[in-house]
C-alpha cells in the first residue's frame, strides 16, 4: 500500500515537514492548508520540492463549511472553492477534502447538501479533480460516516466520493463493519489516526490527543481491514493532531509515523520471533561509579566472571542475571544497552530493520560475536542473541567465582524513563519491533510532577520493560533527573539478598500507612526496609540503592505467589526517598 | 480571614512545600496524606517544622471510602481511621476530611452512611477531633453538597460537619445560593479551587486542570460569599490539582496562590487606580541591537529626544509613543520594562505590594523621578507614573526633533511571551494588580507547537497586554525562542509609516487565501505586505520587523473603524515568516 502523511502531523514549516516525510520513506503527503498559507514557497515551488523528494501530493485539505450553507454563504463558499482549485492546480494535486459543516447557520437538509456538493463536484470535475467528503464527528448535522455516504449517494457525481477517517468513525462507534460493504471505488481517501480512550469533548480529544495507529486504543486494525475489504486502493494516510508531535523533531516523528503504518498493514513483515529472556543489561560507568557498582554487585553476590577481549567491559554474574559494566563508552552512568534472548536473532533484527529501527554499527571484531543491535527511541541499544554461545565467548574468564548464593535469580525488568517527546514512539517501538504487549499502565503524582507509566512484556513475562515519562517536560525546579532508570533484579529471598546491601531508607510513615491499609500486615516489609505491593496474585517487595551518578539505580525485588505488577504506586515514595538520601543501616 | 493551602497544590517534598507555604505568608496548611507518607520526617518532626515556620495544620486529608461500605470493608475502614487519628494526634491537627465514597461496592443508603459517619465521629470526638465530610463531584452515590448535608444532618453528631469545595460544587451546578442558608458552624472546612470551563470527565478535569481562584471561569467570588454569609469562620484553604503547578517552583506557586486569596477576599485591598495609558516601553539592547533599533526607530519617524542624566538610556519619541533604549542593563535584547500612566501611582504601587508583587529596587538618584516598580511574573519591570512631570525630567533634551510625521500615535500593546510555568500566574497578576480585564483568549497551531494567548486590557483600551505561552514546554527541536515578544505601535496611516521600514515578507499564499475567504478584498494588505484581520468593528493591518537579537521585534498596526482584536489568528503566519527571514523590498 502507498503510505501518506498529513503535514499537520509534523512540527516545523511546510518545508521541514516535507523533508521529514520524504526522509522517513513516505510515498505521499496531504497538504494541510494552513501549512501552505504560512509557507514562503509558492504552490509551484512546493510542487517541485515534493517531486524532487519523491513525494506526491495526494490530498489538499480541509475545505470547510460548504454543504448545507444558506445561499449567500454558499456563493462565498463556491468562490472560495474555485480559488482553492486554482491552488490545487498549481500544486498538482487532484483530490480535495471537504469536511462536514460546523457553522451554526448550516441547514439540516440532505437534499440541499447533496445539491451543493454536486455543484462543487462539477467545478472540480471540470479540472479533472475530485472531492472526498468526510463526516466530522462533531459536524453540525452530518457526523457519521453513514450520513456522509447517504449524501454522496444522493449527489451521485463521479467526482464526489467519501473520505473515511478512523478517528471520526471510531470515536463515535465500534460498529464500522458495514464499511466493508461500501463500493471501494467510492472511497476516495482514507485517513488513519488512533487515540487513547478519553471521556471528553470529541473535538478537543481529536485536536490534542490523536496518536499514530497502534499507539492508542481504537481498533485501527479492524477498521483498516474493513476499508480494504471494501476495495479501497488509495493510500493509507495519517492525520494526527497531537500536542507533543506538533513540537517534536519532525524527522523523528515521521519515522515513528511510518513505523505505525508498517506495523498496521505490511503483510510481508517478518513475524516477531519468540523472546525468552533478558540476556544481559549493560551499564555505562565512569571512574567514580564503576567502583561503586563493582562493590554493589559484589555485595549482591555477583562475581566478576569475565573481561571483554578488546573493550573495557566487565561481565558480572549471579544466578542467571548478567550485568556488563562498560567503562569505555563515555557518557552518563546509565543503562546503555540490553540484550534479548531470541529464538531467531537474525529474524528479530530483520523485523527491527523493516520497522525502521535505527541500526547501530556492529560491535564485531576478530573472534567477537556478531550481535545485531538497534537503537530504541531513547537511544538505548537493543541486542538480539541466542543462548550463551555467541557473546559470552567474547569475555575471557577471570577465574573469579560467585562469593555467595544471594538469592538473585535473574533480571526482573528494566525501568526506562523516556525522553518527553518519545514516549508514544517508545511504546509502539517495543510493541511492534519486539512484539511485546501492554502489561500495566498508569499515572501517578510524583514529588516533582505527574508521571505516566506503561509496562510491556512478552508472553511468559521473562522480558519486561517499564517505560515512564513526565506528563509535562520538566523545568528548572525539578532535579535534573527526577525519575531515573532502574536495573531491577529478581530474588527469591530478599532477606538474604539484602545482607550487606546499602539501600535507601523507606520512611516510617510509609509503614504506618501500610499497616493501616492492608489486611494482614506481617511486618516483613518494615523489617526489611522494603516497599510493598500486592495484587490478586501475590505480594511484592522492593529494595533500592541510591542513584549512581545521576540517572540509574539498582532495585532488587521479590515476587511472592505470582505478583504480576511493578510497584508503580510506590514510585512517589521511592522518588522522595531518593531525594532525602537516607540509608538503611545494615550489618 | 486565615489563609491555608493544601500541600498537594505545590511541587516537591513535604518539607519543600511547607517552607514555600510559610514563605508566601500562609497561616495554615492542609496535609495531603500522600505527601506525609512519602516524607522522611515523622509526624512529630512535621509538627515541629510547621510550628517553627509559623504554620498550623488545619486539615488532614483525604480519608476515602468510609460511608456506605459493606460491613467487612467498614470494619477495615474503621481500623484504618483509628490509625489516621493516631497520625493526626502526632501531627497536632484536629480536623480530618472524609470524601464521599467511590468504591463500586458502596451501598446507596443514607441511613447507613449517617450511622457509619456517626461511628467515626465518635472515634474522632474521643480525641477532641472532628470530621469534615465532603461530596466529591464523582462520588458513587453522594456527589452534591446538598446530599452530603442531608447525611450530616441525619448523623447529627457535633464532631461531624461539612467540607465545602468550590470545584466539587461549581463543576456540577451554578445553584450554590442555598449554601448561604446553612448554619455556618456546621461548615467545618472550606476548600477553594477555580478551573477553566472544560467539557470533559469531571474527575480528570479536577485532577489536572484546577486553578487558583480568579485564574479560571468558576464563580469563586459568589461561592465564597455564600459560604461566608452562612457564617463560616474557618480558613480559606486552597486545594488545587494542576499539572503545571505540580512541577513548578513551589515558592513561586505559593505566592501566586496567596495572591489569589488576597484578590478574592481581602476587603482592605487598595482599589486599583484607573490606568490611562502606556507611558513608555523600555528595551534592553546590546552593542549590536542598539544601533539596529536606533535605525529602525528613526525609520519610523522617532527622534532621539532625550538622554538619561545618569544611565545609558535613550528616550525616543514619535506621536505619544515613547521608547527607551537601555544599553547598560545587560541581558537579552527584550522588553525589560514598561510604565503605566496611573491616576494615583502611589496607590497602584500600594495595591501591587498588597498583592505580593515583588518590589524592585527604586531607580532613584539625585533629581531622578521616584518611580515605583514591581516585577511581573516573567521578570518584566512594571512602573507606575502620572503625567510627564516625573520621569521625563530625568532625561536631558538632546535638541533632536522628529524628522517626519510617520503616522505613529502611541504604543498599541505589548506582546509578552510568558515562561511556561508562569502563564496562569501572569494572567492573575495583571488582572489583580493592575485591575485589567480579559479581552480575547485563544489557542492556535503555530509552526513549532500549540500556543495559548490571552489579552488583557483596561476599560478604554489604552492599556493592552497580550500574553502567550506554548501549550507544552518546548524541547530541542523548536527554535530557542519560537514566539518572541513584540512592541506594537499604533499608526493611523500604515502606508506612510511603512515608508523606509524594513519588514518581514508575508507569503503570497497568505494573500491568495485572504482574497478567497474575505468578502470584499481591496488589496491594501497585499500592497502593503501586511497581515490582515477583521472583526465586527473594523479592520486591522499589521507589519512587523525581523527579530532583533533573539527575543523581540517591532510591530506596527493600524486599526480601521474600531477593530478590537490583536490579530492572534495571524501569529502562525508571522512566526513562519520570521523563520523564513525574507524582507519586503521598500524604497
Amino acid at each position: 500500500m502507498r503510505t501518506s502523511i498529513a503535514t499537520v502531523c509534523l512540527s516545523g514549516t511546510l518545508e521541514d515537514k516535507l523533508d521529514a516525510a520524504a526522509a522517513a520513506g513516505f510515498d505521499a503527503v496531504e497538504i494541510f492548508e494552513n501549512d501552505l498559507i504560512a509557507s514562503v514557497s509558492s504552490p509551484e515551488e512546493i510542487r517541485r520540492r515534493t517531486a524532487g523528494l519523491g513525494l506526491t501530493i495526494d490530498l489538499y485539505q480541509p475545505f470547510r463549511d460548504a454543504e448545507g450553507a444558506p445561499p449567500a454563504r454558499f456563493a462565498a463558499a463556491e468562490r472560495r472553492f474555485r480559488a482553492k482549485l486554482d491552488v490545487m492546480g498549481r500544486l498538482g494535486t487532484r483530490t480535495v477534502l471537504i469536511c462536514s459543516s460546523v457553522a451554526p447557520d448550516t441547514i439540516d437538509d440532505d437534499g440541499l447538501a447533496a445539491d451543493q456538493l454536486r455543484r462543487l463536484a462539477d467545478l472540480a470535475a471540470e479540472r479533472g479533480m475530485r472531492i472526498a467528503y468526510e463526516a466530522l464527528a462533531w459536524g453540525r448535522h452530518v457526523s457519521t460516516w453513514e450520513h456522509s455516504w447517504d449524501i454522496v449517494r444522493r449527489a451521485d457525481h463521479p467526482a464526489l466520493g467519501l473520505c473515511l477517517d478512523s478517528f471520526h468513525v471510531l470515536s463515535r462507534t465500534d460498529a464500522y463493519g458495514k464499511i466493508a460493504e461500501l463500493p471501494g471505488e467510492r472511497i476516495f481517501f482514507l485517513q488513519l489516526a488512533d487515540a487513547p480512550r478519553l471521556d471528553m469533548d470529541v473535538l478537543q480529544w481529536s485536536r490534542h490527543h490523536r496518536l499514530f495507529p497502534l499507539q492508542g486504543r481504537l481498533d485501527l486494525t479492524g477498521f483498516t481491514r474493513a476499508v480494504l475489504d471494501a476495495g479501497y486502493d488509495g493510500p493509507l494516510s495519517l492525520e494526527v493532531f497531537n500536542d507533543v508531535f506538533r513540537q517534536a523533531d519532525p524527522h523523528r516523528t515521521a519515522v515513528d509515523a511510518r513505523r505505525s503504518l508498517i506495523a498496521l498493514s505490511d503483510d510481508t513483515l517478518t513475524p516477531a520471533p519468540e523472546l525468552t529472556g533478558i540476556a544481559f543489561a549493560e551499564l555505562g560507568v565512569d571512574a567514580e561509579t564503576g567502583p561503586q557498582l563493582e562493590n554493589l554487585l559484589r555485595g549482591l553476590g555477583f562475581a566478576h566472571t569475565g573481561q571483554h577481549r578488546s573493550k573495557a567491559v566487565q561481565l558480572w554474574e549471579q544466578g542467571d542475571a548478567r550485568v556488563l559494566l562498560n567503562s569505555g563508552a563515555g557518557g552518563d552512568t546509565a543503562i546503555r544497552a540490553f540484550a534479548l534472548e531470541s529464538t531467531d536473532p537474525a529474524a528479530s533484527a530483520d523485523r527491527a530493520a523493516e520497522l525502521l529501527a535505527r541500526p547501530l554499527p556492529r560491535r564485531r571484531r576478530r573472534s567477537e560475536a556478531d550481535l545485531t543491535a538497534v537503537a530504541a527511541p531513547d537511544g538505548t541499544e537493543v541486542f538480539f542473541c541466542r543462548g550463551d554461545q555467541g557473546w559470552l565467548a567474547d569475555f575471557l574468564p577471570t577465574g573469579e567465582t560467585r562469593t555467595r548464593q544471594s538469592g538473585i535469580t535473574r533480571i526482573d525488568h528494566l525501568s526506562l524513563a523516556q525522553p518527553f517527546d518519545r514516549y508514544d514512539e517508545a511504546a509502539l517501538f517495543y510493541r511492534s519491533v519486539l512484539g511485546l504487549t501492554d502489561d500495566e499502565a498508569g499515572e501517578f503524582a510524583a514529588p516533582f510532577g505527574l508521571v505516566r507509566t506503561l509496562a510491556v512484556r512478552n508472553d511468559d513475562r521473562s522480558v519486561r520493560l517499564a517505560l515512564s515519562v513526565p506528563l509535562l517536560r520538566r523545568g528548572d525546579w525539578a532535579p535534573a533527573v527526577p525519575h531515573p532508570q532502574s536495573l531491577t533484579l529478581l530474588t527469591d529471598d530478599l532477606a538474604r539478598t539484602a545482607e550487606g546491601l546499602e539501600t535507601v531508607a523507606v520512611p516510617a510513615n510509609y509503614y504506618d500507612d501500610l499497616d493501616a491499609r492492608i489486611d494482614r500486615p506481617d511486618g516483613t516489609a518494615r523489617a526489611l526496609g522494603a516497599l510493598y505491593d500486592e495484587d490478586a496474585h501475590g505480594r511484592y517487595l522492593q529494595l533500592f540503592t541510591p542513584v549512581l551518578g545521576h540517572r540509574v539505580f539498582i532495585e532488587v525485588v521479590q515476587r511472592i505467589g505470582g505478583y504480576r505488577g511493578y510497584g508503580f504506586a510506590n514510585d512517589p515514595v521511592r522518588m522522595a526517598a531518593h531525594r532525602a538520601r537516607r540509608l538503611v543501616p545494615r550489618a
